[in-house]
């Protein structure tokens, strides 16, 4: 006995140029208590000065902005523009299939030219980089989409990119090296004879991998070394104004539900890596919660990286070699490896600290999901929407479906939402071992958790 | 001295689902003198029951029909929704670098989930098979477009798809291959031990590459062979039919550019290859051009495979060893083997007759282009707009930025239209070739195609 469905708005709710919004949103300005500052080595709170080695001061006064909301200059808007506002899909299909009375939109941050939501912040930063006067930005990436959307960001700007790619994926994913080659950016598998951090690595074991902490150190070294100003550091996630510039995705989001004559959400649902993507479609949900709306709001990891629902809330630098500034997160330890999953933009240690109060302060409910589950929902999404989701995306999805099975059970008309971050058309090695059997989920042990917490032991407390 | 750009209109131009064409348009109802009829081996037409064998009948109906306009049924309009009406974007950017006085447009067929514009026929291909009783469709593959848009369409009416894939596109692109399985497809490397056809092959040759032709005559032999009728053929280019579902392409094309504020096109190009994309963007503008208005209308095909530019108008088979029926149409002669280019899409010896209709009534201009002009101009528009463009689009985004300098050079403030067919996210190998200085180009010689034509000349003359 199937369910009639309501089908009141188009399946595809589009917002033209004018209906973009004007400004990003900050939930540091919302919160009941303050953010905790990140710490020096010292112990002793971070100041503008210390940072101003890596990144542009007009970002520096970002990352430290109580405003509520903070205006999106007209150069950038511009550029975003050319892809956004992105369209907000009724999935009308998918619910078919899971005969749901559930109504389930998606957020489609893949129409963006770099397949994912990354470009928002790439844009800004690049934006604000080259207004101070940069000439050139350096950066590292993992899997590589940071890095290609970065490429492009700087080549709009006018500004050259060098990205540090972790030698493993460097080699294993050559797609992602030529789209940065394409869009102008240069990459380079790290560790590399250009730096010192490069080179003393390589002394010791000239077959080294690689690793992200590698990466970052090569392209650090890299920004600061440069003694005219002219190069500068960026980072495509963790960072507050990186969780501000992705804010557009969640406002337009909720332009969209009312569009489609939904009062409101119910659920939101996003997978959190870094944070970026969760923090961009959530936080202006977040704020209605806080002004009193009934919504839940999930923020999904894969169980192999369980750093919102298995790691305590702490102080521990963002990278796996102390570069970085003490933050305040939620942590599995620096020293925490993650199973080579697909869903490579989740494999981190840490968590955003603006993502982690939310969290700490019961705005946002994380959930872990395992790889398996994910990519059986992603192949139904696939061939039920069409669209191919990345990976990472893909645990949000199945959040979803879960949720809308549960609207089943209830028997609740729910409106749930869930950011689809990304395409997987990069990604369909993945698919294809899921396919053939060739996917296992590991779930790290107490013990090996409780292991990797010993880096952090000495760090100040929150 | 830069110019002074208009900017009167939003960047990306959007229509919500409510100003989808809700018909397909027909060319051929305007032509001055009717389409020629294809003819079987005995030199007389074909008859819609010759056709019945491998296609339901309600597809061969739309295939002769001489109606102009063509209702879309509601199923199939519930399908394109989900990525419809495509944007049309203002290339502000490339404008900027080429310092033209031109608006340049392009509509941007890359937002389907299968990456171009080869998905609005097979959803329509699909359904008319499905309401026919059709269970299981057969098809080949080249580089991989067609049977993965097949695939998903298929799996989104319920039917099952097997795609037979050349053996060394199979073994070169395996993306297309995992792309085709991702959404329920079967792709099978051909010459494959599943066919007479397959099996004749490959005990001459057990290591033969494979070819269109044999994939073509495996896929045939597979639907006739099934004697129930519920399997059938499907091509995804040069019949009359697949030509009608794209036209929906230059529909919103004319919608869009009205709403941008622009009075008519004066130049509108597309790529062509088997003809679909170019008659889906290019045939609602041919009507405007019957009716009399002026516009330059542009078939880009690659240097290296010049059939509307270098080859005769004649009648030949369609696929490689006489499976098809003789078409009326501009060809190499069906023995022609392009050289191995990365628009593997443009690679063809024909023209979809109501493509060579329409050059051969001056309708539309063909020009040639290289291949390395082709990439030097998806680098710039990839740098300035974003979008990685397909090797297959970027002979048309080529052309255009050769109109933009022209009106430069003219100093006319011209509105020039391409179409970007798809993205280039599954074509990143041969960027990465253009980039390291391992593209040329390789024109055929005079002496090269009058010997290909050697294959034709008993056949009928139009």
């Amino acid at each position: 006995m199937s369910i009639q469905r309501k089908r009141v708005s188009p399946v595809k709710i589009v917002l033209s140029e004018s209906q973009m919004p004007r400004q990003w949103y900050n939930l540091a300005a919302d919160f009941r208590t303050p953010l905790l500052p990140p710490l020096g080595p010292d112990g002793k709170p971070v100041t503008p000065e210390m940072m101003s080695a890596i990144f542009p001061m007009n970002l520096i006064e970002q990352e430290m902005t109580s405003d509520r909301w903070v205006d999106i200059p007209d150069e950038i808007l511009q550029i975003l523009y050319r892809w956004r506002p992105s369209p907000l899909h009724r999935a009308l299909a998918l619910e078919e299939l899971l005969d749901t009375p559930a109504r389930i939109y998606y957020k489609n941050e893949s129409v963006s030219p770099a397949g994912s939501h990354k470009l928002n912040t790439a844009i800004a930063q690049a934006y604000y980089n080259k207004i101070a006067g940069t000439k050139n930005i350096t950066t590292e990436t993992g899997a590589g989409q940071w890095g290609s959307a970065l490429s492009y960001a700087c080549t709009a700007m006018g500004l050259t990119c060098k990205v540090y790619m972790v030698k493993v994926s460097f080699e294993q994913k050559p797609f992602r090296k030529m789209l940065m080659q394409t869009w102008g950016g240069t990459c380079i598998a790290s560790p590399s004879n250009l730096t010192n951090a490069g080179r003393a690595v390589l002394e010791k074991d000239p077959n080294c991998p690689g690793s992200l902490a590698i990466a970052i150190s090569e392209a650090v070294e890299e920004a600061v070394a440069d003694k005219t100003g002219k190069t500068k550091y960026a980072l495509g996630s963790v960072l507050n104004h990186v969780m501000l510039h992705q804010t557009i995705i969640g406002q337009e989001t909720k332009k969209q539900l009312e569009l489609a004559g939904e009062k409101q959400a119910d659920v939101v649902i996003a997978c959190a890596g870094g944070g970026s993507n969760l923090a961009g479609l959530t936080f202006p949900f977040c704020k209605d919660k806080i002004e009193g709306d009934n919504i839940e709001i999930i923020a999904v990891e894969p169980e192999s990286c369980p750093t919102l629902t298995r790691g305590p809330f702490a102080y521990d630098i963002g990278d796996m070699s102390g570069m970085t500034p003490l933050l305040p997160m939620y942590t599995l330890g620096h020293e925490f490896i993650p199973d080579p999953i697909h869903a490579g933009g989740l494999r981190y240690h840490g968590m955003a600290p603006l993502v982690s109060k939310a969290v700490a302060d019961k705005l946002i409910e994380p959930r872990s999901i395992g790889q398996e589950e994910c990519f059986d929902a992603a192949i139904k999404f696939a061939r039920s929407e069409g669209i191919v989701p990345a990976p990472e995306s893909s645990h949000a999805l199945a959040m979803a479906m879960r949720e809308a099975v549960k609207a089943k059970e209830e028997g609740k008309e729910k409106v749930i939402v869930f950011g689809l971050s990304g395409h997987g058309l990069l990604d369909l090695v993945g698919y294809d071992k899921y396919l053939s059997g060739n996917i296992k989920d590991h779930e790290p042990s107490p013990e090996q958790l409780a292991r990797s917490l010993d880096c952090i032991k000495n760090f100040p407390k929150p």
